[in-house]
């Protein structure tokens, strides 16, 4: 019998929840960017939740060090997300482990190996979600080079996945026989060089960790741009995107359904899992209220220091805050938030703090506030009507926020038979129902130097 | 009452053990290279033990290829150090964290926030052994230029160091207040903005993760040539290295802290821990047989093989096997282990199969294949005369090899007061007695942009 089709659930884990004053709230606890513990205990929750997977975003830098608006982030400091991953790996079993790490600022062979690591330490619970970064102070951490413009970066990361599939191919899954007897401990003819030589890199291999139970990490993506769709098309098995409303989430969806399947492969091999900031109260004026008390806590320099980030750095502190959003010249960052949120502006009349309030929770992702039975319907309609294969749940503080999707809105995605009652597998593939990779790319005879 | 002197032990984990036959006997877990689930029981027994540190070392490649010798390798996949590490502090309290890390194949942004994250996951537990890696096999799986000279490397590394310890430095101890009232989450004046601009490198920081409760991670290194001692004496807290003979630790012993002084440091900052490679029995000559069983087992290819990557890649496979050592020219891998080899043959008159066989186990390391006492003795001599702060213990299998040293070697260390009972402390510089550091180095003004 053919399961029902069912909701992608994961869990978005930015320290100490999305909402930019959520530190200063009860419901969030402040240092838990540096609180390892903090963080084991909100992932045994998510997986006794059955959720999909975690996730956690990065920034190689600490991204404003100016004293007036830095000082009051609590995105200043937080764990490295590979390190983290793996600690979590050791005291999980069964959840997916999402870490975000750049093209722009690694290097393939370092990166396959570890990601390879993490899902060999987690038994096929890896995935990497690929991002280019954005921000010039990220460059200054590397080099005294300015920023690589948005399409050369898309240029490397293009090479860059092929590269580290390439090597993630090393060993067939059947190459370790360990045959004491003969002193035989893998067999040759299963050992691949890949001997890669492309415009940015050169990398011979092979990689030196073997594959996982599920084949090689899932591989993640959040670009919306051109080139980041269609680097996700041919390449990633989730996106994470943000659609304010559901006519927005169809036409995403269906363009980037297409694109995979232009790409040679079937629609499903990819999932569509848009964020989504919840407010959940037992009725909709508790969630209301919910709501308005941690916007009640946005500091005004802070919300506008995140907006300014968010439209790529351009530096809107300078202007009047109740006066509109003025028009901006293209920056080398993030394209498709910038654009999503000038559209915001323009389509509801929004001023600068007006609009920096708007997105202080969602960043620009979805924001639904309501009751536990609101946020399914509204969940049920995106994911029955062509929105979404799941999503990205991103709570407003951790972990109380988390807490409350899980206890609240869980059981009635349950009752409607909308997210399962236990995991399907042991993978973070099984789970998901995405096919287990056979080896790719092109293949080298072993080399007989 | 000051406490006595005692040895400081660490367990080097070189899976499935230390000699090069290991995982044909049936003492070793072949497979233990992918299976984090017995590294986490190997790290809980050594925790239980009260060892000070586990330690893995690193190549960034499968280093033999060819089919015919790689085939019988298990050193040819294995975990990746950093993650690794980062999986066995989530289950674990105590013990020390050391990871192996490349300055020639990384960023110093990226290993400075990877150790940082780690050293905050275990609270205060890591360490970071800086290499500079020695094989062109490596240097191919990062470009098409050749592997940079030692001379260079050691260079950048010099650089390197500088700027993570730097990095480390970037949030005071005390910057963190979360004060929820007045909305700062941070000191600014506490946050120092490193910008760094070197030969080798252009990096801005400030890092993007806060300081650990031991201030940060404990600083590791193993080379013993002319710039890699100097290295060492400015800048490790740790240094692993490889003494045939007590004189020989005498020399190295003195040579290095009267370095340390030189370069305006207390000797005892850095603690000296020689390698050994012991074989322990309940009898000598049970010692001897367990001894005799590995060695019944090496491959001659392989045994030639590992040599040949010893001394820095000169293929020995060339000349015959029952001949004498050629004279050979000096080659771009690591000084300090070719050096050690030739002394070795030279001095017994050794073959090349001969030598081969002999560091087929310890690789150039102190061995000792004797009874609890007898390695109890020689370890209190070393200790006693000079030789050595502690001991990095190299167990030819695992899991047996170390079984045997805790159960058998331990308890004899102990009832003489060589080692410990229970750890002394919370952090890993606490158990080893180093100094917490305080900030170092150019401290820059607060940015204000």
């Amino acid at each position: 019998m053919a399961r029902p089709r069912q909701l992608k659930l994961g869990a978005f884990l930015m320290a100490p929840g999305h909402h930019v004053a959520a530190w200063r709230h009860p419901g969030a606890q402040a240092d838990l960017g540096a609180d390892f513990r903090g963080y084991a205990a909100i992932a045994r929750q998510a997986e006794a939740a059955k959720l999909d997977l975690l996730f956690v975003d990065d920034v190689l830098a600490v991204k404003d060090t100016r004293p007036a608006t830095g000082k009051r982030s609590a995105r200043s400091a937080f764990f490295e997300p590979l390190t983290l991953m793996a600690g979590l790996a050791a005291v999980t079993e069964r959840i997916g482990l999402t870490a975000t790490v750049s093209t722009t600022f690694h290097e393939p062979y370092n990166l396959a190996r570890k990601f390879a690591s993490l899902d060999l330490i987690s038994a096929g619970r890896a995935a990497w979600n690929l991002v280019t970064s954005n921000t010039e102070a990220e460059a200054q951490n590397f080099s005294d080079l300015p920023h690589l413009r948005h399409a050369d970066r898309y240029q490397r990361a293009e090479e860059f996945i092929d590269v580290v599939i390439g090597l993630w191919n090393s060993f067939d899954d059947d190459a370790f026989a360990h045959d004491r007897t003969s002193g035989v401990y893998y067999d040759p003819a299963k050992l691949h060089v890949l001997a890669h030589r492309g415009r940015h890199f050169a990398v011979r291999g092979p990689l030196n960790v073997r594959r996982s139970p599920q084949g090689h990490p899932v591989i993640v993506q959040a670009g919306s741009s051109e080139p980041g769709k269609e680097l996700a098309a041919r390449t990633a098995e989730i996106v994470f995107t943000a659609q304010q409303t559901l006519a927005d989430a169809q036409a995403f969806y269906n363009d980037l359904k297409s694109r995979v399947a232009r790409h040679g492969r079937a629609p499903d091999e990819l999932l569509v899992m848009p964020g989504i900031f919840p407010v959940v109260g037992r009725s909709r004026q508790e969630a209301q209220d919910k709501f308005e008390a941690l916007q009640a806590l946005i500091d005004p320099a802070v919300g506008i220091q995140l907006l300014s980030d968010m439209i790529g750095g351009f530096d809107l502190s300078a202007y009047p805050p109740d006066g509109p959003v003025p028009d901006l010249p293209e920056t080398n960052g993030g394209k498709s938030r910038q654009h999503l949120l000038f559209e915001l502006a323009r389509r509801d009349g929004l001023t600068i703090i007006e609009l920096a309030r708007r997105i202080a929770g969602a960043r620009g992702h979805w924001q639904v506030v309501g009751t536990a039975q609101d946020i399914a319907d509204q969940i049920e309609e995106r994911f029955t009507k062509g929105g979404a294969d799941g999503f990205n749940i991103m709570p407003p503080t951790l972990p109380a926020g988390l807490t409350d999707f899980i206890d609240l809105v869980l059981p009635e995605l349950r009752r409607r038979g909308l997210f399962r009652i236990d995991y399907e597998g042991a993978t973070l593939r099984e789970n998901l129902g995405l096919p287990r990779p056979t080896r790719r790319g092109t293949d080298q005879a072993q080399a007989a130097e």
